[in-house]
């Protein structure tokens, strides 16, 4: 297979397999030679006339100034925006319109950070032209992790198996440990060490997850276990914005010990890794480890306008740029999240109900006491339908009826986010034609979970495990509830695998 | 007459004829035109070394990066300030000062949004170099309007005449629907319908001001009627805040029944326009129509920056740059609004105050009550003047007489903004040697209104009407306070219709 | 002496002499006579493939839109961030990692604005790259003042000796008027009048200095008499935001007879300058004396651009990039700051304290009750050491006594900031090894005494007056406390004079 970027996105490294990333490493490689051989501009006029688009929904400047850095030096030009108080956001635009409008500004690739995890492949979706992710909330920072691996690749003689890492910090709120361990899990021989307090430690899914990817992962009582048995310490700041309660006060008591301090380092030949910022206050990484040996946090640093100097390089050069289109992909209209339940015949009492009405909707399987709420959100009264909303408590059943005869998008989503088990049942000459549960993704800060934001859930078949394309969690769908034959039909009809979301775009 | 923008301002819609607007819908598919033909940079060297000044003194992101856009796709270069957190507004500092800072600053040509009505034609007016209006508070969008007209020309044909469009959403507290139509009063058979609550409804004045220019407009009761009828349907986005108190729960009870979705869309053939933002939450279109084939506010995105392009390329194209000056044209001091008053024998109670004095001023007609706050305003005991703000209920007169021998444009200003029909009269060696009332524009709204921002009223004759040059608005003269012949010479004093605004800079 | 600014610091007027500053003026006057000549492209490919990197921690548009200018013009780019809301430092990150972080995306230069004093220095530090001081705090802003001068050496024929100036304003608060009388204090012959109420008044420290360099300052009554006398008169804004609790109320009130308005003006041949802006509801400079022949801050705005394009132009042109080294320079790591006291025998109570530990630290000459709020910042009871915080009201002494072997540089300056003469004694094996004094620098604002930036202290020996190498305060030891012995040593270890600062980066 011929590795090639041009015209991809990168939402997440998990799209990305062994070949592609040492590919990519490989490319950085020739641009760092350019630096240290003096020929910082040999490549300026590659991109002449290619624009790059920010679009930074949360604060940044290091990633910003990184992409918009390689971008000039490649001879594009950049444009965009950074925090949303001076922009259309706060006029209430969704982000697909916002991509839209981006796109009809004629920019040849985006660079897209957002606060809702899954929002980035959202917006590759909705773009023609290639997307990149600078951060999706909790979820992923692919070119950071690309940083890390390239950085490990320079220190390592440009090889990335057999690599033996200690992480530190906080490994449990951020996105740096996740993806650069799942960067790491194409490689062979990785082993992984830590030492953290409980509440910042690594989290046991993906400790399970990079086991079953060979990946040795190891706790250990103190950072200097960690620290004499391997070749790299990547330290992390805590972080304290996703903690909600817990006040740096505390978040300091935590790291207290797993402090990087001289004393820690002194003895061992590692090299310290840090994405930046460093919290000056928490001071997670001491002043005199600064001016230590050990210090790599600044070379990398660097190294991320290598990668990312690659990475547009090998996404625009010699492509001819993308029209605008002015149009929707009708393909983002919908989802592949209607998980369609057997029509059978029902206990008499709900059956009752039922019979009353020719045309319409009737959703059951709500939790109890939630019916009120829904046919409220659904504005029945206003818009002249007949309402049932029921709650019978002997037989531990609430559902709602109504002679609406369908419901909106919106209209799904506001149900099953208020109860997710919502089933629905359409029903034409008293007889119900349609009956199906809407799925939606469980992860709370999933973009599909935004009413407003318009967008379908989608799921696809990854290796059995059912994942929410936008913020790739995994869902687990109840079996007690439905019966097998349902669960495999509705697998059955799921886009396979990662192949379906990397060709996107 | 040859049509030319060269080093001309864009401030408003109506400072620009039939032939004019052609032109531009011209150039800007010339533009269309390069990038659907993959020419996408033809002319990127044409601006080269021009540089535009963006200055937003409100929120955008739409406005400023199609102008950046258009900008960067000619060769040139684009700097300035967007939100007045960062800039020197915060340190109080005029708008005068600031376009001369920028100028300085040896930028080509601005762009700037502000929200004061008319600021846009005071920056004109003190810049030497070609000044754009990106939006003047309520008043005007003029490159939204073009890029709008634009889009009909192509859609219909390249041909402006004939047309018959529908206007929705909110027609009162937007600018976009009273330029778009007051450019469309250019052309001929053109018919505009709508349909929206009163309060939402197209502003009377606009009504009575397009059909004296030939434009029918007609009401409908319901949206369906509209867009059955017309070709075109321009969605606008409710104006929340330009609203005061209403809620946005308010504004969609009354936006109801007259959302755009696929039921009310889906017969016709219409096209469906919007300026963009769409308020996701009020959703004025919904979501299903965005895949419909009657969407054409992408396309419409896009066309603005082929209007932008075109526009800045006749501006800027061939040009040599026009050096900074360093000095204020003396036209910029004085206004056009002192209304001489006829000097004759008073009543014998005014005459006795006035005769006091050898030298001084009194200020008369005052609105009773307001003659303390006037003196307090003029701050005369510090000054060691002597002062009699004087109320007399039985003549129904109020005024103020103090040996002040003159009165700052600052504090004509501050007297006349809280008692409008005061009169002036200097007294030298005890006679009235000068009477005249100060006019200043009645839009609470407009630039002139701002003390601190020294913006001398001015007032043009447009064909018998008084208007304001700044915000454009009429002005009415109340003639029971004045005599015909005072408004006669008033008139005739009063530079002659718009050619002495286009004509500017 | 050869003249150049290649890859020079400009951080502080101070450093730049008589024949540094003519030269500057000089090119400057190139690049005024091109643009005078129509050729303001004229060196439009010089800095291609250079950038700037500005950071500005506090807002600016004029300084920063300036310098963007400057650099474009030369065919240079420019990115950075202005305002620090959307930035990193709201991660805590100190000023000297985010330095680094410019630096690794390879800029050529930095101009930084940062409200801390020292701080300009601090980075310049830091930075292998030349760094440009854009104003710290209170502090400097030297190319204000050296675009200034450059007005001066136009308006006076290209000389700058014999110049007479008049201050008015705010000459107290703002860094302005030092800088410029500083810049000035290089030429002969120089007469500074001025004319303020006591609060806005020269500052005796700055009039005192000054008259040590052969400058004459003149206070006079009323500005009429400044103008009278002055060639040039130099209006400054009141610096509101530096003034704690003074309203704009008060200021306007003490500012009142000291307007510039067109009375005071109209008689002389003054030619008035203003570094810009004028607050204009403050209105120190009035509206008419904008449109007198008097007025000089429009083109002075202009020569800005002139003389940063020059200064860009000498520190960059023909120069190589500077690789990024990924380190720290050691010489960051400690300071000049520690004075050595000499070790003799103590009174029998204190040394009866010490003799019982074998090692640890005696901190003594503390402010009497400080030593609970020190022991307590020290954390030694969490930390497992042992501690003595001792009152001896009868001997009128203080100390802290704790086996902790050794404090960390935070840790001294913690102390020293809560008791400025403290006294640190190691001991080791029950006996005083090292004794000293942690000076730290007495200025408020000093970017050295923020903990977190971990900016080692350091003073140099300026003509024998001890200096901060951040801010340039001068610090004065008590002789009281310590023998002129220990005061000859100390100074005697200082780098001498400012030789030590400019040859820095």
């Amino acid at each position: 297979m011929e590795i090639s970027f041009k015209k991809r996105d990168m939402i997440s490294i998990t799209d990305f397999g062994r070949e592609e990333i040492i590919y990519l490493c490989q490319q950085a490689k020739k641009m760092h030679g350019l630096e240290k051989n003096k020929q910082r501009d040999g490549l300026s006029d590659e991109l002449k006339n290619k624009a790059m688009a920010y679009m930074f929904y949360e604060p940044s400047t290091r990633t910003k100034t990184s992409f918009i850095t390689a971008m000039r030096q490649l001879g594009g030009s950049s444009d965009g925006f950074s925090g949303i108080e001076s922009t259309s956001v706060m006029k209430k635009e969704t982000i697909r319109d916002t991509v839209m409008m981006m796109e009809a500004n004629h920019f040849d690739v985006i660079v897209m950070r957002h606060p809702l995890g899954g929002s980035l492949q959202w917006a590759a979706d909705v773009a023609s032209i290639p997307v990149i992710n600078g951060g999706d909330g909790e979820n992923e920072h692919p070119t950071q992790s690309l940083l890390d691996v390239f950085t490990l690749y320079l220190l390592n003689n440009e090889n990335l198996d057999g690599i033996s890492i200690g992480f530190g910090g906080d490994l449990s709120h951020g996105r740096t440990i996740r993806s650069l361990s799942l960067a790491l899990s194409n490689f062979k021989d990785i082993t992984i060490r830590w030492a953290a307090e409980d509440f910042l430690g690594m989290p046991e899914d993906l400790v399970e997850l990079l086991a079953s990817k060979g990946v040795t992962v190891m706790r250990e009582k103190r950072v200097e276990d960690v620290i004499s048995k391997a070749q790299f310490y990547y330290m992390t700041r805590p972080q304290l914005e996703r903690m909600g309660d817990i006040t740096q006060e505390d978040v300091m008591k935590m790291i207290g010990k797993y402090r990087i301090d001289l004393e820690k380092i002194k003895k061992s030949e590692v090299k310290l890794m840090h994405p930046l910022p460093v919290n000056s206050e928490i001071s997670e990484i001491s002043y005199e480890v600064y001016f230590d040996d050990s210090q790599a946090f600044f070379p990398q640093a660097e190294n991320g306008i290598f990668l990312r100097k690659a990475l547009l390089y090998e996404m625009l050069k010699e492509t001819e740029s993308i029209p605008f289109s002015g149009k929707l992909n009708p393909l983002l209209e919908r989802g592949h999240n209607r998980l369609k339940r057997t029509i059978k015949e029902k206990v008499k009492e709900e059956r009752r109900f039922i019979d009353n009405i020719a045309e319409g909707t009737v959703v059951d399987h709500l939790e109890p006491g939630t019916e009120q709420e829904i046919a409220a959100g659904l504005d029945l009264t206003k818009r002249g339908c007949s309402s049932i909303p029921a709650h019978l408590p002997k037989a531990g059943k609430s559902f709602l009826k109504t002679d609406l005869p369908g419901l909106s998008e919106r209209e799904l989503k506001r149900i099953t986010l208020i109860s997710p088990e919502a089933t629905i049942n359409h029903i034409k000459k008293g007889k119900i034609v349609d009956k199906f549960v809407y799925l939606l993704c469980r992860n709370m800060n999933c973009v599909t979970r935004v009413i407003n934001e318009d967008v379908p859930p989608k799921f696809y078949d990854d290796k059995g495990t059912v994942r929410c394309r936008y913020c790739r969690k995994s869902y687990s769908i109840r079996s007690d509830k439905i019966s097998s034959n349902e669960r495999e039909e509705f697998l059955g009809s799921l886009p396979k695998g990662i192949e379906q979301i990397t060709s996107g775009s």
